[in-house]
């Protein structure tokens, strides 16, 4: 049976991941996502009206021309989690082809949403639910497993499709953490299984946004253990104390939420974002993630200026508002609190904790660094940088390739100077370049089998 | 009663601390302290047989000749904790002033050690250990007392001379860290009783050393939360794992032997300094460490050589060498590891753990890179930077301002750069520069009162 | 005589500098100028409708309420030259003084234009013109001198107050210039001689903007010949070429327009700041800049249409627009270009050359990192850092010390952490914090004598 | 005719270079470098003395087994320029083919005394001298030419194999310089006809050590600019003023000495290197460098010392010691200068030019930040940075491309990383990655015909 992959978005880029795996007659899509700062580069762009060829030539979402040349037909559209550089795409592209989309239960309510949004297409795909753990078949002779690995986002999945020819194993997003706060840690063991049994392991696709950072992106415990450490250490601080972080990072939105609690004050989530991601995860059947019944999430600009003003009549000191900004965007919540344009009052010695960091590109550093002079023009003391990676670093590959000893290895999720990491590392466990190592970009296929 | 400060070390770089107060006829010496890259600087320069003058030119050791500006009596030399920055001078300095030195227990030992190592001067002071929460009296009417802190060598406290005047608080060297590992919490509350007390705070001399950095400082139980993320998550790794740190940091050693034994390995320590700290602190009488009673501690070089061919003879697989040189320092043991002149084999894939931070100058950035080049030419995998600083960043230095509310601050343990971010928390805090806010450099006095 | 420095603005940030010198009852005032970062952090602020104190309270303008303190009149208001940051607030603040606005000719002109541009107060100060080398009498004893210094800007001066009790030189802003393309070189003759007379030098004030940078600031010289290197190089390119500059930077500008006419291009200026800067030196009598006499300046948005129309239909190749834009401020004209905003268009392999360094702060860096994008996206190959700063380095620094010898120095023109390179260089030359070296911040008076 | 490229060295790393061009039976190899940092890494060797095989594993030469896989016969050996890491591994490798050595004359001489130092092998290859712009007979079919290029060592060329199949281009090391000082502008007019004649160029191999800094390297006529600015800065100096630079880089000490003279002292060139270079240049028939016939050149420590005692006896003042050192390394010149070891004596205020940047490398920059803070120690003030590269940043191989138009395209001279900006380049020039754009990596070979 021939294998091929395409490498089709996110191989020169981290956003816009889009790669098809063709097994036989059989093809399988992994991811559809948004390469977001190539839409905010633009003045005034609203990209629910946008057309997909404009969003292809934009860079914004991937070009699935070139599935074209696969000679098969699509059985499956496998989003892996429910960040926009994976999901984002689904409602520009996934009306194209005549196949389900297979997802967990949170990044399949996320795609939900995702499509509702739409006004250009209509997407009519299926939307299946698949949990990790489970299986189906693909064509006649595949069949696509999702095993559960541990990111910065609760319900991610590795698919791994199951070929005669061995396994294909999409490695986006995930790093080795085998105490995640919210469900279940790596399945490690089921990767080492996957590389021992018959035919192993054909190619491994790899997640190499930090494989140029040594050592081990620790556990979200080791976040979880920092934050507490902080909100701990300002316990008896009688004003305002506001958190910001990723609004889909609901492990850490939890962490924040429970220890306001335990400092005595009442945590409020505010912010269009802020309000959907913690939303949806509350409201998703058998997924318990220990949110306080009564947690207050307020998304649209009205509801959020109560809030506010709710809180300045009864006392800053009473609650912990957590919002959105984390990255100094100009019209996050955050930063028009810094610019005084909200009804909350900032005053000397008020505290902002980012649990954040920030991504490391000039625009976003100097948005942050805007943000964080407004918020400090009005007084408040600054916790940043409270946070761990949700991606493997060097020592989580070395772990991975050990354990699926894959035959061919891609390197994805970066630019070509972030695959340098792992062009090194992989080079010491014995890969080479132009063998089995497939250093690759943009809209390429590779023939495997 | 006039009270004078004379900032005799450590007031234009890190290292060779030494600051003496006046209060009318009693004076009281903090710490004593080597600068050891300006010895480091030459080659082949023994310290111990060298003369006091010689070492203040080449700005190793305090210039202490501004004493005799001071007219008053030495009632007490005080070393605040058990580093060399702090110590490292006493056995050069201490025997030309009629004094005592006093410390706490762990200190006490490490300068009675330095002491004993010295060749070219005898040094006869009185060594009186006092604890934390203790005092003694200086002339008739000053009060000595020690306040205890969380630093990242244990027995660390801040000295307090309370005056007429009003209390000076010597803030070097520390961390607001409220789960220390060993021993107790920073004594907080201690500190603001200091602040409210009659007469308040006359002056608050400051360590300045993270004084650039945002944020708090995380405790050593975040150090060691993700020290033990790192060890559990090569719980299964069946070659060597070798781990290094600061010798002097008990602390964080103890954590290394716990998470050695829970991961089933015996860890063993080696190179002559981690003998000396862990052994001193095992040999104290008081203090409960918890190091197993059958810790292997070795220190001379045969005695290293003779557990690493006991280590390579009954399986690298079942123990944990912690060993120095996590600053990539040329003669320390891991960097003969890394060359491969020891009885200790790296092979392909053995993990070498860095719980230290690389000390950000060149000289060391450079030797830390040879070092893990080394040992990665061996086959080595590297963690590092598994490490918190054992010095306030801005956040605590806010809250120290806030419990002590000082009439003077005096920026210490830094140069010039480093006092720049003090300097802007300090102004936000209302105090000015040439007022109450005293920029200073090696050499000078202050006169208070 | 009694010899008082008041340090009003300028000596914790670049921008909004303010000196007020008091000799006996005569005070002579150094520079009002806006830090115009702190006005652009707020959204759609304009500034010729506000209020003094408003801008105060921003940190846009110095605090001069310290003048009130100061028992003497002010004879002489005295920018050094046409920047912003030393300019910028006259409009503001001068009126309250009943004391002429000294400057050499074309720093007047610029003050001239700044005054007329202001809606809220009016200044009708006289505006006294005086040139590099001359002086005036200030009140019956003193003397003030105006010292040609090389900098950015032409006709910028350091002013010198000769006092009975020795020179104070304020040596805001400057590099070392034996070369310098237009006018003389630095005049470090009289400096020398100033520091050899009677009384030599009291005080130096001095510009610490680049204090920490190694070695010495090139020469202008030394940018013209790497600017024609990149001119040169590019000769033979067919399409568009693109270079933008500070507009202020008139020697800069000259070299532009020589080298695009060497390499069969007319040069265009475009911009509302290229215009105004141009236009004014070219048109004051007595300053031959060598500008060729149809040098075209457009300063309009229709002007700018119409001549950037003009080169799209007779041929981009023949043209060189010289435009504002290179820090990427969002709506000056290279960046609107690069949004394809005005009706230049850019096309592969055009050329932009960037005759600036981006100001090292995150806010510059992201606006400039965005323009860049913008640009390369519209195929736009880039050619940065063709430039040399105007600020001296550590060995003009040292030099300048060589020459004046003063009693006392005064850092400015920077913050803290900007002063620390300069306090290391003065300690080696024997100035001691404290003593004689006075490191200070806004609203403070020194008084020397 | 197939072509074959064999991709042996220096595609991982900057050192060590070796590449070999099949074409047919008829084999070139360009390069045979070594990697200086791989041997100094550990202590104590001396390469003169070891084995190819012991070298080979120390990564130190090209593992040229490579070489056994290629079906045809070696008929040059064609180093490019005098570069250890371009002519190191001759003296290693060479003796293994039976081809004569092509070179032009300085870099055949540099290559003469490589060989003549070397202990362990007799390499009796003959020793060809061929000048830019002359061709010679590969094979039947195929041709060598040299084209003039310019780079931080005279005499460089870049080769160029005319094959039936197209021009193979081996482009390294080179910048686009259009005014050298020394020699003839880079060639851009043969470039470019090659790029036009009957086939083309099928391949290029190129340089890309700065393929990640944006704009283009300036000409070494800049640097020689900024040298003057700097020597002409520091004319009135009367103690001592010494300079270091790359000893090979004959265009840089000749400008230094011409300063040196123009200054009023004698320049004396120091240090082993220095005399090897220099005196090898000055020797050479044919080559006017231009130095003073009585330019003292002194290498070995006996004639050094002496030189250094006449300068201190005669005055410092009165000469110019160029000396090796630039990149701090221990036992170089300017070290032992620091160190005190050498007679010439710095006191405060000596001068001490680095015509040379600091590789970014932190061994590199450890020892050079020693070596500053010794010279630093003696009162020496440092002017560093006053160089240019040479080698091409991304305009001048975006000029590359244009003139040449390759149909393959082979990054070399970097890692990964260093090719990232590269590909990104040829990317947007329409080459894509995997189909006519080739990183590798050392060992490979690739197939072009």
């Amino acid at each position: 049976m021939e294998i091929e992959i395409a490498t089709i978005g996110g191989y020169e880029e981290v956003g816009r991941q889009m790669t098809a795996v063709r097994a036989g007659d059989d093809i399988v899509v992994f991811d559809m996502g948004l390469n977001l700062s190539k839409v905010l580069i633009h003045d005034n762009i609203r990209t629910e009206e946008m057309r997909s060829l404009d969003l292809i030539d934009m860079g914004a979402i991937p070009d699935d021309r070139v599935m074209s040349e696969l000679d098969g037909e699509v059985q499956a559209i496998v989003p892996t989690h429910g960040h926009l550089d994976h999901i984002g795409a689904i409602s520009k592209l996934a009306h194209r082809y005549d196949a389900p989309i297979v997802a967990t239960p949170f990044t399949r309510e996320l795609v939900d949403e995702e499509v509702h949004d739409e006004s250009e297409y209509v997407v009519n795909n299926d939307l299946i639910s698949m949990e990790a753990g489970e299986s189906m078949q693909i064509g006649e002779r595949c069949e696509l497993e999702f095993v559960n690995v541990t990111h910065s986002i609760i319900d991610a999945i590795n698919p791994v499709l199951h070929t005669p020819e061995g396994s294909v194993v999409y490695g986006l997003d995930k790093r080795v953490d085998h105490t995640p706060v919210i469900g279940d840690p790596i399945d490690m063991k089921r990767f080492r299984e996957i590389g021992r049994e018959d035919g192993g392991v054909l190619c491994y696709i790899e997640d190499c946004t930090n494989a140029n950072r040594k050592g081990r992106t620790p556990s979200e415990a080791v976040a979880r253990r920092q934050l507490r450490d902080v909100m701990r250490s300002i316990e008896d601080w009688d004003g305002g104390i506001v958190a910001t972080t990723f609004s889909s990072h609901i492990a850490r939105v939890k962490s924040i939420v429970e220890f306001a609690q335990d400092i005595g004050r009442e945590p409020v989530l505010l912010g269009r974002s802020m309000e959907q991601y913690s939303g949806t995860a509350a409201r998703l059947d058998g997924l318990d993630i220990g949110f306080p019944d009564d947690l207050g999430m307020y998304g649209h600009r009205k509801s959020v200026d109560r809030a506010f003003k709710r809180i300045m009549n009864e006392g800053k000191e009473k609650f912990l508002p957590v919002v959105t900004g984390h990255q100094g965007e100009p019209r996050a919540m955050l930063t028009r609190m810094g610019r005084g344009e909200t009804p909350f009052e900032l005053t000397d010695g008020d505290k902002v904790i980012f649990s954040a960091r920030v991504i490391p590109e000039p625009t976003n550093e100097g948005q942050r660094y805007q943000s964080e002079k407004l918020l400090g023009m009005q007084g408040a003391r600054i916790y940043d940088d409270v946070h761990v990676s949700g991606h493997l670093r060097q020592e989580g590959h070395y772990q991975m390739l050990d354990a699926l000893q894959p035959q061919h290895v891609i390197p994805a999720h970066q630019d070509m100077k972030g695959f340098s990491g792992y062009v090194d590392l992989a080079g010491n466990k014995g890969y080479d370049l132009g063998r089995d190592l497939h250093v690759t970009s943009n809209g390429n296929t590779i023939q495997l089998v």
